[in-house]
């Protein structure tokens, strides 16, 4: 295994020790974990939090700031975080109009955040949460009963923190973003599987001449087991399985082509080509286009496409303003 | 060799194709390999023209936008682009106040833009140049003779874009991309080797428990094969090599750990959290930070530092708007 760290063990500590070098506007509580707006935060404001385990970065530290999330909960790598760290995130960014959630659906996370629900209700703090369970590939997977929550995070954060900005109150944000949960769809490919540093080697095997479409981000299973192909067939699984799980047609789309961890940003934008040509020959107009690495997994090598029905509302709420470390305009 | 392509022969032009799709607000001319700011350049600025060999996304046309390039010419991987493209672009974008040329020291980069910048000149288009040479690692190189031009190329392209977008004349934003060329050096370490498509297999021999100390953008050699070691060990070299080669005290830095295309982002903040370290201890203060993937070797494992001896002027111009498809803030 060859990594840049100190040591396997250290990772996580590691890499909030460089946010809070390199990021002096943001918080960095050590002991729990957590990343936040510190002193930036709104009285007011309802305040946002998601989290999960780590090895998906820029999700969720990378989106901490204006327009965006309030806070973001560490896991360990591929790990929940655990109801005191989100209680501590609640406690540090709660300002006086109420806490949402932004859940992944995995079995952990959805757990944890429950319990951290109730013990910030406990304390007076109202908190709602919101799902996403968007991954099209497969019902249930290795940690999640029903449907895994994938890249539609990222957009459940970016526009649901931009109504926050706004000052849209606690039921009005639930609202819109449950609305871009229930509108956003994704499918991801792997062409290798990723290595995490406490397991020293890649976490599934994978032929040289295969990829695993449909992966979790975690390298759960696919769908399928297929011969490594051209990225416009695999452009076209992921966009006809996607459309086939969800009318995109008749509304603008915004469409997120992300990067897993280990794929060069000229391989993602050659894949996006395909992706484009492949929705308008579908009759499907992409109002707004991310091409990057967003939601990751580690250095596994391939891509997810997510794609969002939007609707007026939220293209203008995807267009105002953000700041933080990973997505940034308008500022 | 797995990769999200096509064909190893149609990965740039299917690359423009996805940049063209995704930003409608650029303007890619597929048979020049020219992405520019395309109806959004302003008559009476300065303009600004980089590009090189592809492979290093998002450099150069990442770059391409408000307060930074107006235009990037793509070369094949890891290719100089040709004077031709250079002259296109130059005629793009042209816009009555002369055109400064961004130029990355490879000797066919060299070569080109200064034939380019005949042909302009001929045309009655001033031109000048600015060279980037600040890899510390080694004299010459296997396309260099001097020092590569690495990841100061990134920041010279943001301060002199700001500058020019201010209305700085060509002499003087010339002057501006002189001074940041000349107080910016890198160092880079490869931990794996890059993979071109048209190749099929990686480039170089690096055993799995050795890593590449100076290692090139294209994977020249660097200054020494070392063991691999833990991060902290591998900032300290990098370091204490950049610091050796030019005095950064006294003055505020800004410094830049850009990933190499295969390495996850949790990793570069664990190693930049020890490249903080590692300046404080010097007495050096960082007044600007930027982590992730700017000046990248496809999908080689590693990383690069760059720092650069900023003073005020440099600074402003640094936090002015930028907006372009990889970097953006303020605007």
């Amino acid at each position: 295994m060859k990594k840049l760290i100190n040591a396997p063990a250290s990772v996580l500590a590691d890499a909030l020790t460089g946010v809070a070098a390199a990021h002096p506007d943001l918080a960095v509580d050590f002991a729990n974990r957590v990343v936040s707006r510190g002193a930036a935060v709104k009285q007011g404001k309802v305040a946002l939090i998601s989290g999960g385990g780590s090895g998906h970065e820029p999700l969720h530290s990378g989106f901490v700031g204006l327009g965006m999330l309030d806070a973001a909960c560490a896991g360990e790598i591929f790990t929940s975080p655990t109801p005191d760290q989100m209680l501590a995130a609640t406690q540090a960014v709660s300002a006086g109009a109420g806490v949402l959630y932004i859940v992944k659906n995995y079995t952990g996370d959805v757990l944890n955040f429950e319990m951290a629900a109730e013990l910030a209700e406990a304390e007076g703090i109202p908190v709602k949460s919101v799902l996403v369970a968007d991954d099209v590939a497969v019902e249930d997977s290795t940690w999640t009963a029903g449907r895994r929550g994938v890249g539609t995070t990222v957009l459940v954060e970016k526009i649901a923190g931009a109504a926050a900005e706004e000052g849209a109150d606690l039921d009005a944000v639930l609202a819109i973003a449950t609305r871009v949960s229930e509108n956003g769809r994704s499918m991801g490919v792997a062409l290798t599987s990723a290595t995490l540093p406490s397991v020293g080697k890649p976490s599934f095997d994978l032929p040289e001449d295969e990829i695993e479409m449909g992966v979790g981000i975690h390298g759960e299973p696919g769908r399928t087991r297929a011969p490594l192909k051209p990225a416009a067939d695999i452009a076209d699984e992921l966009v006809s399985s996607i459309l086939a799980d969800f009318d995109f047609t008749g509304a603008p789309v915004i469409a997120m082509l992300s990067g897993l961890g280990g794929t060069p940003l000229i391989e993602l934008y050659a894949m996006y080509g395909d992706v484009a040509a492949l929705l308008e020959q579908r009759g499907i107009t992409v109002a707004r286009a991310l091409v990057g690495d967003y939601i990751t997994s580690l250095d596994m090598a391939g891509c997810s496409l997510t794609l969002l029905r939007a609707d007026e509302e939220l293209l203008r709420l995807w267009d105002a303003p953000v700041s933080t470390a990973a997505l940034r305009w308008g500022v």
